[in-house]
């Protein structure tokens, strides 16, 4: 089969479609575009795939729209190519936003790269009175170009069509305000009941509020109840904060059909 | 309260319980013991945190065991200390058993000490048709014994009370003859139907089965069906592997009480 495929792209006669297991991600594809240009990270993602001309390829703009592309010109600047195919991905049945009391970068990108995968949406790190310190650095504009491209990479990973928003970060003086999104709200806590298929029968958009290592304190804990936030549970043992995250992740999504 | 206790301390009348939120791993103790002697590793991680004599600390044995201990004597080689409670958990309502198509260690490392926190019980590299150029490593000692303080750090840092057992790799070929394994089993895979919570309520013991990446063969799948394996998926996108692993223990262990 190889020495076959080989052979038939020898002599041009056979159109081939670069990796059918992968996805690529081209920010500004949308509805009416016939040709587009591929520059800069995404060109070089392509070309590590070794492409030739009338290669195609699928394509999605993070904003649910997939592409099917032909490639008709290449040189060393761009990539151009045809769409021959738009495809629209259907809403996920539930919006996801992820709050972390981030600690360690690591830890921050795993999550986030791990999430993404699994479905969430929207991801906020959060700082409160027991995380202050790891603070700085996710303010910082590098950093948020990093963790952005580990949710783009998590995206294609998954196939999914839809590309996670990341914000800068929140002071938890600042959420408290929020009485709405709090409202909205599910909080990881021991002193929560246990997660129940119908917590998210009816909803179509959520935020899931996870502390930082050392919990929240109980004066925030106190806030987030009179403020009718939900607190939930998920076993007695200590896991770590962000293994804790991805188990409610899991459990949020497999309530709503796996999506 | 800080200046108080060192006075304390200083003044020697405080006998005062080693970080009251960690618990210690000591292997050899059991059930009769009045006094034992730490060694090595353990000891290590006891100084860390500056113990005084007639200090109290938990540690547990990894059985099920956990020990409420009194330092009565420190020196360079050993810490000596008195057993004055021993406290019996209840083991886990389910036995989980994950086994998992490894590739590269450091994601067989990450799954390890995740599932651990989240309570699986034991561990086997499974080796396939799709990842057998992966299996060389895993079968060194020097590896395995990695692998165990991995899950040993998981273990205390879960505050759990069982040590998941990590057995050397497994080939298909070898896993494919024991019938009553393969029968009292899940795999992870697209041909699945979706997750419930009644595939698990009689179970007191299953094992978890999840592909490299790339897959199980269909040959490999059919054997697995054919010997009653039952297929589970968990949604349509491709999660990496080890994401999907977690994910399903995720449901699985929050179908059993959250153990």
């Amino acid at each position: 089969m190889k020495i076959l495929l080989i052979s038939l792209l020898k002599r041009g006669s056979f159109i081939k479609m670069i990796s059918l297991d992968r996805k690529f991600y081209v920010q500004n594809l949308s509805k009416k575009d016939k040709i587009v240009k591929i520059h800069d990270e995404e060109k070089q993602h392509l070309e590590v795939l070794r492409p030739s001309l009338k290669d195609k390829f699928w394509a999605t703009n993070g904003k649910g729209l997939d592409f099917l592309c032909k490639i008709i010109k290449m040189n060393k600047k761009f990539f151009e190519v045809e769409v021959l195919k738009v495809k629209e991905n259907k809403k996920y049945p539930l919006y996801l936003h992820l709050f972390f009391g981030v600690t360690k970068r690591k830890k921050w990108e795993w999550l986030i790269e791990k999430a993404t995968e699994m479905g969430v949406l929207e991801f906020t790190p959060l700082i409160t009175k027991n995380n202050q310190q790891y603070a700085k650095g996710f303010y910082k504009e590098k950093k948020l170009e990093r963790f952005k491209r580990k949710v783009v990479a998590a995206m294609k990973q998954s196939r999914r069509s839809f590309l996670p928003k990341i914000n800068k970060p929140v002071k938890f003086s600042t959420l408290q305000n929020h009485d709405t999104k709090i409202k909205n709200s599910f909080v990881l806590s021991f002193d929560g009941i246990k997660w129940k298929k119908k917590d998210v029968e009816k909803s179509k958009k959520l935020n899931l509020i996870v502390g930082p290592e050392g919990g929240f304190t109980e004066k925030e804990v106190k806030i987030l109840e009179d403020k009718d936030a939900k607190l939930r549970n998920i076993g007695i043992y200590t896991l770590k904060t962000e293994t804790a995250a991805l188990k409610a992740v899991s459990l949020l999504t497999y309530f709503k059909e796996d999506f």
